[in-house]
């Protein structure tokens, strides 16, 4: 198994043909979460009581203030876009699978992502194009992964 | 199968037996997306050219801009919540399966959700709550479905 802590070549230089199935890459740039990002993403995408009322959240089964699970994958896209994407090469995305929340995300933690890609595979259809599934695991200052999903990518293949 | 706009009892007065397998809910509630949510949303999570240049994006794939996957994520579960979800019964979301984003969200995209409850299932060993299975579909104002998901959701039994 290879592991990396980035790619040898920059976002802008990246194709299809950079990304290796068994490769996992643990990238050292952390997302820091604060109390008032938690609730200002919640007041406007989640207002459930335990992601903008750190009083009443004292109270719930989460004993606390806890981000939105929309906004801890916004999170992790941040940090796998910025890191793991390339740039111009990138094509979206189909969708991802098996998103799964294991633990709270609360204010002040700071968030890493490891990344293993699971398979790649050049288009059927579109020679100048593959697709690469990665398995991402998002990380805390405590080593607890707290969240996972699986993601496709589609990318364009080298000129 | 038994279609509804609404539930009887307010999101308050919600627990886990109001909600049925099989029932389909279509809510009128829409979440309008601007050029400038898309834009701002994207600078913070997701900052690939074709969600946060407009012109750079008229020569992509997409031939224009278009949000971010995790932004329509976000705005689906600001629905899902508003409106399906109960209030103080909801215990949060183990995760979600399933994602796909079908057709791209573009500024001044109205979008709404149409949700079928897949599957409902009293706890093993918590005999105060239950599970809800979820199949989350996104439209916008063409009758397009932009995004699928289904989520699971606990939720407490009546007092």
């Amino acid at each position: 198994m290879n592991s990396f802590t980035g790619f040898s070549a920059p976002r802008a230089d990246r194709y299809f043909e950079d990304y290796q199935a068994g490769a996992v890459y643990e990238f050292p740039e952390t997302a820091l979460v604060s109390e008032e990002d938690i609730i200002r993403f919640a007041k406007e995408f989640d207002s459930q009581y335990f992601h903008i009322d750190p009083v009443a959240a004292a109270h719930s089964v989460y004993k606390g203030l806890i981000a939105s699970g929309g906004h801890t994958v916004a999170l992790a896209f941040r940090l796998y876009i910025r890191n793991f994407l390339p740039e111009k090469a990138s094509l979206g995305s189909p969708g991802m699978d098996e998103v799964r929340w294991l633990k709270p995300v609360r204010p002040a933690d700071a968030l890493r992502i490891r990344a293993t890609i699971i398979e790649t595979r050049p288009s059927q259809s579109k020679n100048d194009r593959g697709s690469v599934r990665t398995f991402v695991e998002t990380i805390n200052q405590q080593h607890e992964v707290v969240m996972i999903f699986t993601i496709t990518n589609i990318m364009a293949r080298h000129p």
